[in-house]
């Protein structure tokens, strides 16, 4: 039986104060739970509608979470969403740990990306492209906020990430830094090696002063027409395919 | 004198009845307004903060709307932004006219993009990469809709735009047009020719099947990983610079 504390706990996840302290969040809508129902997130609630639940009863059965069928309105009342006819979970937040990036592999590195939009879609982008690994500057967007996760598409249940300070991180690393910059080498005329991290700065600043002197490869997406500037997200997209494509 | 009926009838703009009706919608934030008072958009009201005043005196002197110096809770109890401590326009909507496309020219159709975050998104994108035209289906989402003028970045004044029956244009016209497919040709293997209009889905179910016989190049953005789809404004951004790139 779900209870009413339950609910109202579930719906204080809205808020990062109590995801920071349970350490819990919640992933709504039918293709991000299937994708989290699938991964190796702990999940420890489902609420789901009827229809989900026939549609879905494989994957119910097999998980250990409590599993409650709900209406819709329910749903609705616990959730982010402002209309959810399927389903709703919750799970345990990831440790936040160090990952190691080997000389052959690519990551992605924001520097305080501060849109939950802009960072759910880069999730999703690096997803698309192969890309693992995802370093975040503190002062970044989290990456368990509910509109972070609804905009990553699923895709946030298949990304390694690591808070830390990107500074500290680029001391030490010698790999290759490629660094969006208005003012750089075309991206058409660069070569993009077999691993490195491709950093994207924050939306007004772009990537600070502290971290230049650690970009090895400052790049330009090239401009036709009159806009000042591109969507962070979309600019790390054009980052990405440029780099597979220079790399086939 | 700022009237309390007139502030009203500002905030009513809102709501896209009362743009269609009275053909006036409203821009905010100073990028986006220092963009339209640039353009041959007819102002009619500028309500601005004494120091969006000060640092813009020139631009609002040459202008012929009425101007209203007000406090930032003004601007925020009529617009759409929860922080505005500058600016606020409003302006005449553009009339919906065909536009032509010579056969050296690039545009970009939108078959039923819902999302504004998403149209504006794109608007932004055709803007930088120097595209001017944009047709848009008539299920598409609404250009002047605040959402789509705020993400667009100012770009909204650069782009010449028309609703229209894409199946309708498309019939009339011997333009090579570029699908966005999830089976076709790699983008990376495409060649793209001097002119021709690139074709984007809808969000959820793509370029619908009424169309699908007028695209005459299928293309595909390669995958390398395990995300389902990317989001249409981010295709559109990667088939703009395979375009860009393929060119020169």
């Amino acid at each position: 039986m779900l209870s009413k504390n339950t609910l109202k706990f579930i719906k204080s996840l809205q808020q990062k104060k109590f995801r920071k302290q349970e350490q819990l969040f919640f992933v709504e809508g039918g293709k991000n739970v299937t994708e989290l129902l699938q991964s190796d997130y702990e999940v420890t609630q489902v609420l789901f509608t009827t229809q989900f639940g026939k549609d879905n009863s494989v994957l119910l059965n097999a998980i250990k979470a409590e599993i409650f069928e709900v209406s819709q309105s329910t749903l609705e009342s616990v959730g982010s969403f402002q209309s959810n006819d399927s389903v709703l979970a919750v799970a345990k937040c990831k440790p936040n740990i160090p990952i190691g990036l080997a000389s052959d592999e690519w990551a992605i590195a924001l520097d305080d990306v501060k849109d939950p939009g802009n960072l759910g879609t880069i999730i999703r982008i690096a997803d698309w492209y192969g890309i693992q690994k995802l370093f975040l500057s503190e002062e970044s967007a989290e990456f368990y906020n509910p509109k972070v996760v609804n905009a990553s598409m699923g895709s946030f249940s298949r990304i390694m990430f690591s808070y830390t300070d990107l500074k500290k991180l680029f001391e030490k690393s010698d790999l290759p830094i490629y660094g969006a910059y208005l003012e750089g080498k075309s991206i058409y005329d660069s070569k993009f090696g077999k691993g490195g991290i491709i950093l994207m700065g924050n939306e007004s600043n772009g990537i600070s002063k502290e971290l230049e002197p650690y970009v090895s490869h400052k790049i330009t997406i090239p401009r036709f027409g009159h806009a000042e500037s591109l969507n962070v997200a979309v600019a790390t997209a054009i980052f990405c395919d440029n780099m597979k494509r220079n790399s086939i």
